[in-house]
């Protein structure tokens, strides 16, 4: 997507692949800032603190970092080693594993010479199939946004509402989330979306807002706490968001927060459609609420905040008592009943083992 | 309440009533800062400038600034210009106007050498009045948390979650929602308090968990998006917040997002209970939803944070991008459906016209 008038993906290879080029996304907004990964560690330490986030985005990472281990040492051993080491950079995100798995299943039947341009080529494959993915996804809910903007009256806008950020950033392109909206504004449709802060890593106010108005589209910063107060008083036609894991039967983890705009919109009647590459579908899992581990994160997330001063210095401030504990569940669970639809690469489905089957049949 | 083991109010007079003390609630929690106001036109810079914040606080310094412009000039002509003048410090505190009719309901009908002592007087006793009612409000709040108590295995403590300050800062002593949960704590049983951040202006993370520390209730700071994951989980045994209007039907309209703690605490049968003193009933409203005003605060109270650098400044840091457009709406409006039980200084009744008559007979 654009960042001033320019193309741009949040991942890829540099100097045949002897790194890989990101974004540190904890500087945005108030720097752009891009890092050549340039080992397997390098990969493993950009995801655990969160440079790059977002379930596509990890994934795609975790497989060049693959890659850049095969460059290290394409032995067995050190490849089954780098697998889980990788693999425990993030708990909750379902395409680290999916990623890493793909990997190793194409690298383990291979001779070790013909390892490295193996684990190359399948990265940069993984990174634009989910591009393509994305824009799939986007063209699936670009028909619904053109349904809803074709109800409207003439000069209102589509109003929607997100949560965190299941933008371009989180995955290679387009975004999950976001890509209906980039499709909708691009083919000129009037949208305007409302963009929750998303506390506590303001992924929203640093990473959603930013996007949105680098490429140009109408949006509107609130509080998390505002999204209940806006679907009361007929201000959201319907709610978008992403999610890092859904399982079988339709229930979906998401950011935390997502749960409580759910319930929001199924108490006025708002539509609350999650956007989801077939791959964060976990298949074994059939009770999200029960089954699916919430990462507890550091509570300084919450209890520290970055911003720009007046005079241009990113700084971190306080914003509680010194000693105040603090609880930091990253993820919270929507049951399915309360998700109008999951609108994925194959199509927009009801949120349950049956809509999923009818789209995926394992 | 407890500051550092002493016992304080929000407000106090100072030397024969020649001035007010308060608390610079501004500074709070990164320096605790008392100011002497000692003039009607420092009580009502203080008032506009949110040094003192809370419906019942703003009463009783509106209260103290009466007396102080009795000191000044007891004429009629300077009193009448001193209760317009002090009434336009904010602009929808209800017991703002409730305090200054009460003042001048007194000072009226008396000879100007008698205002001086019945204004002092008069203040003292508003703000003794709403200490007792807090009280009051406390007993019936406590019954509530014994009852919770007893039900509990042995050393398990009660979760009550909280949302904005409805604590002693906003009042005079006690607070309204947080007057059970000092009551509970000063007698011995095992209270926890998960306290919601409460974006944007963090009343939750500076004021309410100060005041909870300084007093030794156990308390652990969440943002408001993990209070629906925390009651999905069992980790809530009821919610208890206030209200800064409640509606003759029993709606309240509270602090922005907690419509949506509500809807949590009623998709997971948590009891969701509203601390009020009666002056906050308006018997004139019985659509909360439909009815209420609500107040668009400054983008900026979102987009600015304030908090305390390692270095122990306080500074000011700008969260999203640089021309990111944000709405700020300040409060919303819980239907009174989702409410359990409203818990006043008459007691507890059920939120609804017939529970609330119950009590007060108009």
């Amino acid at each position: 997507m654009l960042i001033n008038g320019q193309r741009w993906r949040s991942v890829w290879p540099v100097s045949e692949h002897t790194g890989v080029g990101i974004i540190d996304q904890t500087r945005l907004p108030h720097e752009l800032v891009t890092v050549t990964l340039g080992s397997s560690d390098a990969v493993r330490d950009a995801i655990a603190n969160m440079l790059v986030r977002g379930a596509p985005l990890i994934g795609a990472v975790a497989a060049y970092g693959m890659a850049l281990a095969a460059r290290e040492n394409a032995s067995d051993q050190y490849l089954e080693e780098r697998y889980r080491f990788l693999d425990s950079s993030r708990p909750t995100a379902v395409n680290l594993r999916w990623a890493l798995d793909r990997m190793m299943a194409c690298l383990r039947p291979l001779p070790q010479a013909q390892r490295l341009s193996a684990a190359c080529a399948l990265a940069d494959e993984i990174a634009n199939e989910d591009a393509v993915l994305c824009a799939a996804i986007g063209e699936h809910g670009l028909a619904l946004i053109r349904k809803v903007a074709a109800d409207k009256p003439a000069g209102e806008p589509v109003q929607i509402l997100t949560h965190c950020n299941a933008g371009w950033l989180a995955t290679v392109d387009y975004g999950t989330a976001t890509a209906p909206i980039y499709m909708a504004h691009d083919e000129g449709i009037n949208v305007h979306v409302w963009v929750g802060e998303t506390r506590p890593r303001n992924q929203g106010a640093s990473l959603t807002a930013w996007e949105l108005g680098q490429h140009g589209v109408a949006h509107t910063l609130v509080a998390d706490n505002a999204g209940g107060h806006l679907m009361q008083h007929g201000q959201v036609d319907f709610c978008l968001v992403g999610s890092d894991r859904t399982t079988a039967s339709g229930d979906v983890c998401n950011k935390i927060g997502t749960y409580l705009k759910a319930l929001a919109a199924h108490d006025n009647q708002v539509p609350f459609y999650v956007a989801l590459p077939s791959s964060t579908i976990d298949w074994t899992m059939s009770d999200g609420l029960a089954e699916i581990p919430i990462e507890n994160r550091s509570p300084d997330e919450l209890l520290l905040m970055e911003g720009v001063t007046e005079q241009g210095d990113v700084k971190q401030v306080r914003i509680a008592p010194s000693r105040t504990p603090g609880l930091n569940p990253a993820f919270d669970v929507t049951p399915a009943r309360l998700v109008t639809g999951l609108i994925t690469e194959r199509g927009i489905c009801a949120a349950s083992r049956q809509g999923l089957l009818a789209l995926f049949e394992q």
